[in-house]
């Protein structure tokens, strides 16, 4: 069977083929980055034009609580939304701010939970926002940060860790890490853990609440499709909350925001990590987006990312040998995230030379080709399509 | 002559009278409430329509960089338009984030110049998000927080106090403060300032740079008509920039973000205000309402605000009398923002009912009224319009 059939055969086998008209993408562009910018949900357009012009424009300053706009409840309702893709029951995620924001705030919180450890252990190929901000964090809160692999994680455990925070993928090669191992690693030295899920929601197979997480923050923008900078999410384990204090005293967080109190009091539950005057007009789009995920099963969607991705690297294995790439991403499908990255000492100029045949992915420092799969809209013709596009630009 | 004709002649003698035809106002509405949430500016739609679907649904990823959409530009590229507003020479000025998150960062950032000073002082009327940040940064950095009045303030300087935070506009009150002199009397004693402009920004002239303010930061979602939960914008004067340390390192503010380098190096001159990836749709229709300024003075709009803000309390004065109301705002015009609050014990009932009645304000606890003009849409007929409606609901 050729790959031409083997890719056609696949797509018309896949559960989640009616997912794709849930996106509206250009014709003719094979969109492999959506693990940096997902493609433009078709809900969200009608929805920002009611946004504007009804909620807005017409309903004004009501509109904050208004029955059918209701913006105040934002980031609860889109926190729960996306728990149900994260494995977490209501009542323990928040929408809002930027990941970077959430990651300076949550890490302050965790380690405020655990005084009299001294170290934060921090991925060393982490993406580098976490690797700023735990260094900032660790400056603030008297802490030294260490930088280890998850590899080494078991063995630089010890009494003195209070946190541990790693992405559940890594952003360059799309490995993926061991969430429930190595949760269970940090728990058994007293540790706490906050995992970073950008790329991880709406991609794997999650279960925070039974692999008991701590905390997690991901981005929105990726595979949620939320739109360019959309508003991140955080995470925070039921059993926390009544202990836990963030930094980001923001009024929203508070137990009676609008008594307009002088002094900070946490709102009871998972309220409290809302901080400031939540992003409407971001925060509606990616309600809209989050909808493309109605009816999918997480399993679903896994086995489908997978699907995509190691077909991707069955048609670099049968196109690509000799031609100087190298898949960076592990083979073994336990091990991969949703995206696929190779290496090529020409990677700064096939990206953009790929790009304008019509296949978009990114590179990244120095040498890097990275394609992400959404099991929502992409197809096993796209995977083929890339691999082939790769092959024509260096043969 | 009758306030109905008053109010027509005042007018029709407008200068900016044809701006508010850049706004979108509900017929029969006369909203007095852009002092919370500004009216929908008339370009916003379109600009919203285009970023749904030409620069995130056709470009793609290739919009953070494109020539006409080029998002990555837009915290720069708004902060020097909204700088214009403020008496900000460019590359001064930064939008991004909420208003919390932007008090924490520059509260810490202007406490870190000041090493060793022990005091911050913060207003004691101060909008509760900003108090709530004031003590979380003094936690943090082991500062002690003292609340004073503005009255109070050049009393209680000393060599010890490394911060001032205060508001242009009392939220409450509608009481404007002295930001040259206070600045001065700051300085005078070896401290910063950071002043907060949420109710001053695209209301009052300013002269950031002239007044020689350290920081600053403010919301855009009130007078500059941003949208709900739109951006917040951050001031640092130049001469703070090389020094300047945020504790919110994140990836957008480093000196080569795109390197992903693992330690963070702070991008040279404002650029190191930037934090996470910026929420680009709520940019997108703040930079079109921006341009609802375009050709306006900022001392027509002033004169403007005044002659509105005035008119009302002429009008309260004429129609008001023995009905219960107080008029909290000072009469005289350079201590007066441009919102005008009335205390009256019904207050929590009036204003709604002023609403259904089509005036639009809103109330704070515990039995104040407030009514903000916004001097590009709102006009005299309105305020005699809330004015009237008040004595009718009183009467």
């Amino acid at each position: 069977m050729t790959l031409e059939a083997r890719a056609a055969a696949l797509d018309a086998a896949n559960p989640l083929r009616h997912c794709r008209e849930r996106f509206l993408l250009p014709d003719g562009v094979t969109y492999l980055d959506g693990n940096s910018l997902g493609a433009l949900p078709a809900a969200v357009p009608e929805v920002m034009r009611d946004a504007v012009h009804r909620q807005w424009g017409t309903g004004l300053i009501g509109s904050w609580f208004g029955e059918d706009a209701a913006w105040w409840g934002l980031p609860q309702r889109l926190g729960d939304r996306i728990g149900t893709l994260l494995g977490a029951a209501a009542g323990q995620t928040v929408v809002g701010d930027s990941t970077s924001v959430q990651i300076f705030n949550t890490l302050t919180a965790a380690a405020r939970l655990r005084p009299r450890r001294r170290l934060l252990l921090t991925d060393a190929g982490h993406f580098p926002t976490d690797a700023y901000l735990a260094d900032s964090v660790g400056e603030m809160l008297g802490l030294e940060v260490r930088r280890v692999t998850p590899h080494e994680l078991r063995d630089a455990m010890n009494d003195e860790v209070a946190l541990v925070a790693f992405p559940a993928v890594d952003f360059a090669t799309g490995e993926r890490w061991d969430i429930p191992g190595l949760t269970a690693a940090a728990h058994e030295a007293g540790a706490l853990v906050v995992w970073d899920l950008c790329h991880a929601a709406g991609a794997l197979e999650l279960e925070l609440d039974a692999w008991n997480v701590d905390f997690a923050v991901g981005c929105t923008y990726k595979y949620l499709s939320g739109g360019p900078g959309a508003p991140a999410f955080v995470y925070a384990a039921q059993r926390h909350h009544t202990a836990m204090r963030q930094p980001l005293t923001g009024w929203t967080g508070h137990a009676d925001p609008f008594a307009m109190r002088g002094t900070y009091e946490a709102a009871e539950g998972i309220g409290r990590a809302r901080i400031g005057t939540p992003t409407v007009l971001s925060m509606l789009a990616l309600e809209a987006a989050i909808g493309a995920f109605d009816g999918v099963e997480p399993a679903t969607l896994r086995a489908q990312s997978l699907s995509l991705t190691g077909f991707f690297i069955e048609c670099c294995d049968a196109l690509l040998g000799g031609l100087g790439f190298e898949i960076v991403t592990p083979r073994a499908s336990e091990r991969r995230g949703s995206q696929v990255t190779l290496r090529h000492p020409e990677a700064a100029k096939l990206v953009p030379a790929a790009a304008e045949r019509g296949v978009v992915g990114d590179k990244r420092e120095p040498d890097l080709l990275r394609y992400g799969f959404n099991a929502l809209y992409n197809t096993h013709a796209d995977a083929l399509r890339a691999a082939t596009t790769l092959a024509e630009l260096t043969a």
